[in-house]
């Protein structure tokens, strides 16, 4: 039989990697995409595309209201998304992209779903390097997490098989996770990253999440297919 | 300056006695509730009227579709609720009406709130006695859920002020737990506990919430104000 995991798809370089990774395991993947009141839906008609190319088992988007708490710029237009920082900028602090509790929120919402599916393995494509000043991207948390996933449910009081959360990115570089994913076919055309898109769908270039990926794709030598405004 | 709490408000007797008891300490409580997909809409219409009836800063209702998952009888209609149990058999394994991971969505939304509001307490009605079969109603799971919320945040990189989850239920029996609330002056009479009313919202008395309430007023010697069917 082969292994269901679930696994959150936000349709961006990370987590499409991360996918092709749980499925070259074999894997049979349930993703998750969340419409959380980001600014924009591209990454979510990304995420549509990537599972479909990908084939996975299920696909389900979840509606959540994040967006109406308020504190990020990915979630409100008042605050402006950063340009054109510099590695040292971007490592100081909490950056505005950072939406509260939210990869807690959406580990939770994998949890449930695991739990009903009877899954024993949630992926998730977070990374420590480039998003260092993320809480929420650390393997401190991840771990943390794990140990309260296992607690909070059925796995913890049957003596059944834990459930672990991979998290085959965490100390890669934004390279290595380009040189990963290449190796394995994914097709980055369709993923999009930009915190900023026009309404096209097009790439600004200039947010931290273009000045990473741009930067990952210059240090493989390749070129990024993404489209990005000009 | 008055203390912010985040307080989970389901409209029944223990979160609505979590509630006057925060007030009593003299917090300004955010309280939310979750339209999770549940088969009724009662406990909803309670919540509401307790919060009005309190006077908390702010009550909000987040809609987020735990129902989608199944998996639970308070969720999906093909799955009966039980009646009539006795005290040995509720205390048997992980009962039907446990939604899968609920608790741990439910943390995670007040964790996001609490952190644009910057509070540092959340409040949370949970009883380890009379729920023993539910994991995410334990004190080990509270306290794994308290640590994971300090690493997923800017509360556990700043240097700040730590979130602390509060359960002043957790070790009370029910009896406890409606004494405590009558001296705060809460009245049950509009809190909802039953699993499965009927349409007008009237309980019916033969669930294992409805039993446990049943007998928690009948310890105290005091009449449940609540509207039963007969």
């Amino acid at each position: 039989m082969t292994k269901k995991v679930v696994l959150l798809l936000s349709g961006g370089l990370d987590s499409t990697t991360t996918l092709a990774m749980a499925q070259v395991q074999g894997f049979d993947v349930y993703a998750m995409s969340f419409n959380y009141g980001q600014r924009h839906s591209h990454e979510l008609l990304a995420a549509v595309k990537i599972a479909k190319k990908a084939n996975v088992k299920e696909h389900r988007i979840f509606t959540i209201d994040l967006g109406g708490f308020g504190g990020s710029a990915l979630t409100e237009d008042a605050i402006a998304v950063p340009k054109d920082r510099n590695a040292e900028a971007m490592s100081h602090g909490i950056p505005v992209t950072y939406v509260p509790a939210r990869n807690t929120v959406f580990l939770s919402f994998a949890l449930a779903w695991a739990e009903v599916l009877k899954a024993y393995d949630i992926f998730i494509g977070v990374n420590a390097l480039d998003y260092s000043g993320y809480p929420d991207c650390r393997e401190a948390f991840i771990r943390s997490f794990e140990q309260t996933a296992n607690l909070a449910t059925a796995y913890g009081v049957e003596g059944s098989q834990r459930i672990t959360i991979h998290t085959p990115l965490i100390a890669l570089t934004k390279a290595q996770i380009i040189e990963k994913g290449l190796a394995l076919g994914v097709d980055y055309s369709i993923t999009t990253s930009c915190y900023d898109p026009d309404a096209s769908g097009a790439a600004c270039g200039h947010c931290d999440a273009c000045s990473l990926r741009l930067k990952g794709f210059s240090d493989t030598g390749k070129t990024d297919p993404a489209r990005y405004r000009v």
